[in-house]
């Protein structure tokens, strides 16, 4: 089986490396950017193109491309051979629905970084297609890859990619806030490293809401007045800590 | 060396079997409630007491309370015999100021879970004592339970409390925002583990704000304004995720 990777960012490397692994033929990385594709391609010892009108023949068409960037691809391409796979959580299938029927979704939930090597053993992979043969196929790609694997439609994969952001993004923020306070105190964020490990290690124990702490639970004034007043001079972060505070008391007073 | 727990909660509940575990005589569990105070001196295979004016002669008074409740102890206790420590991020070394000098903090920067056995080896103890002696006497105690023993004054111990909030609490609800958008979707909160797992992981090899990813980072409008429309009925989220996004979008602009 061939596949033309259309995307030489985090995503397109790691799903790239990991296919080539699985047995796939790797035949070429497309990106916009020149330096991009051959550095990828230079990875996965393939062909590369900055050129959609040279795009190989192939078995597959990976899209893996931030999502404002697929639209414009998809115009450009001069014909639809083999099946075409977008990566998007939030993209629906319906993106390819002008140019090809041959189409499906292939979605890892996860934060990919360049540097740090993945097992996606344990990502969960969301699948998507109309057709029930190419599903089929996508499913063997992605069961290679991982042992959690599952059909999802484009409707739910909206919500997932969603609930993704609070879970990893915004978190990921909370951090940054949590790093600046300390930096400002001439402390390392390691301190909290032991603390963050923890926080995501009691979550697969016990529904978040239960592992729920802190001052906000029952809306303990006497420390919430002190986080503030230690914030006046930052009025954005204390304007946060005043509204995941408040989120966090109503989500606790709901039975 | 003897210790008398004061509060029978999470905190002294970890605190008071590891030190135990380090070699301490713990003599009694103080807590308000007698069957806190009863099933805590269980556990610990010692005495316990509801009545402040009943509290045996020990080396160390080690006041594990709530924050507000511990003022209130300390008016209503007779005599102030041998060393007086709490445990708490926030509030300062002063607060037993009216009462004894020979007092200290021994913090722990962790979140504790009465389920959940926890190894303090890796955990960071925060100490304090205008006392030198004391102070040693804490850096020991602090040394039998962890590798991570520090001294801080109350000033940045607060500081430190807070960043806690931010990582800890504040990233927990997070994690409840996500579960509750799958739980009406009907998709199981077991699916981000692996997402929040390598988000925590990632802290670990770079910065915060260089780990961060997700569509707020260049204010990604298409992204953001579909998952705005998606928690078009939860406005209270929505507003979390709006601020967050403002929030992320803005340390990405500052050098």
């Amino acid at each position: 089986m061939t596949i033309c990777l259309l995307g030489a960012g985090k995503v397109a490397y790691h799903l790239g490396k990991q296919l080539q692994a699985a047995g796939y033929r790797l035949l070429q990385v497309y990106s916009r950017t020149e330096a991009s594709a051959r550095s990828l391609a230079q990875v996965l010892g393939c062909d590369w193109t900055n050129s959609l009108q040279s795009l190989s023949q192939a078995d597959y068409y990976l899209c893996a491309l931030k999502d404002e960037a697929l639209p414009p691809v998809l115009k450009q391409i001069p014909s639809f051979p083999g099946f075409w796979l977008h990566t998007s959580g939030s993209l629906g299938l319906e993106i390819f629905e002008p140019y090809t029927r041959n189409c499906g979704v292939l979605y890892p939930l996860q934060t990919f970084s360049r540097q740090r090597e993945l097992n996606l053993k344990t990502v969960p992979f969301f699948i998507e297609s109309l057709s029930p043969e190419l599903l089929s196929n996508i499913r063997s790609m992605a069961e290679k890859l991982s042992e959690r694997v599952y059909e999802l439609d484009s409707s739910k994969r909206k919500y997932l990619h969603l609930a993704a952001v609070f879970a990893c993004n915004f978190s990921n923020h909370l951090y940054c806030q949590a790093a600046t306070i300390l930096q400002e105190q001439g402390l390392s964020f390691e301190l909290l490293l032991p603390l963050i490990d923890e926080t995501a290690a009691k979550v697969h124990e016990k529904p978040p809401k239960e592992a729920q702490t802190g001052p906000a639970l029952r809306m303990d004034r006497n420390i919430i007045d002190k986080h503030l007043a230690l914030l006046e001079s930052q009025p954005a972060r204390a304007e946060l800590y005043r509204l995941l505070s408040e989120s966090i008391y109503e989500s606790n007073q709901k039975v």
